[in-house]
């Protein structure tokens, strides 16, 4: 969808949106700041896109449709055990968020504010919902322990995930590294004594 | 502390300004909303603080304030193995956020837009710290797997810890048992099958 000026294309004009967008808060930004960010005028803009509303949910869209791959590709695995499909969406989102950081972090931010804010917290709500059922069905074959609510383990396990927004640093190590290091403490712990689950109720 | 009328005193005007910070954002509330929230006067409201940046500063600090605490009681125990004391901080940590909720909320969206928020990055980038010196310590003792590096280790906890500030419900079960969870899942993980720690480098 490239029009206009090389260099400003539709992707370079999102990509400088989300930035601002992350570093001032949606509404403190104007497109005139966005204009001026990329050096261009704000008519060339439009060229591109049709307003702030339309790169949010542009924006958000693409973390969202990442994730959204994510789960496809684990559900395409019908072989495999639920809780291994578990662990590998674990490890793709991580990928995910690692690949599409600024947008992830925009997506997290989102208070349901807009129309747009609101539909990116369903899909959200839908992505969540999954992860709750892949628990569920891991805890019911016997491979994850049966004293934690799996809605609990979800949010837990993708707090640790989603924190990666506030501090992954590609300079620090590979993502793929980074994944086997979440799914590690996910599903094995920190701990390296031996141990039977402890009763948590 | 109480001052001006019952029912409005500092503590209720701190809670009340901490609420609509968490729900506009800091830059879009005014005093005056915070005014009218109270169903009071301005003038009422600067008998209890001197201005919204002190507000900010309060709030944060009795976050921070919190998290250190908790630390405190952690040093104060001497004769515990650094994973004792790893173990103790993530309990009281999500103790504390249970306590505390709004305002460790607003602690985590502080990103440096005033001497207050980098001053309160300053307090959290110390506490991580500390968190990453006593998983190192642990690490030594050959009580944490040694094939995850220390500081991501500190993150990936407090990632899990923190995302409590954004859907903790108290109607769901109580925080004793919540700290139980989170803990298990860190130093134990999800899974129940019996495994040496997989290799993560």
């Amino acid at each position: 969808m490239r029009r206009g000026r090389p260099g400003h294309d539709q992707d370079a004009v999102l990509a400088a949106a989300v930035r601002l967008f992350n570093e001032r808060g949606y509404d403190a930004t104007s497109m005139d700041d966005l204009a001026r960010s990329l050096g261009i005028t704000k008519s060339s803009i439009y060229h591109h896109v049709r307003g702030k509303q339309e790169l949010l949910r542009m924006a958000v869209d693409h973390a969202l449709d990442g994730l959204d791959d994510a789960l496809a590709q684990v559900r395409g695995r019908a072989g495999a055990s639920a809780l291994d499909r578990l662990e590998m969406l674990i490890r793709l989102s991580v990928l995910v968020l690692a690949a599409r950081l600024p947008y992830v972090t925009l997506l997290l931010r989102v208070r349901g504010n807009s129309e747009v804010e609101t539909q990116a917290l369903a899909r959200r709500r839908d992505f969540d919902h999954e992860v709750t059922t892949l628990v569920k069905a891991a805890q019911q074959d016997g491979a994850i322990r049966p004293d934690v609510d799996p809605a609990t383990a979800a949010r837990l396990l993708f707090g640790m995930v989603n924190s990666l927004a506030e501090w992954y640093d590609p300079a620090r190590g590979s993502a793929e590294q980074l994944a086997a290091t979440v799914s590690a403490l996910a599903f094995d712990g920190l701990s390296v004594r031996p141990s039977a689950p402890a009763s948590v109720g």
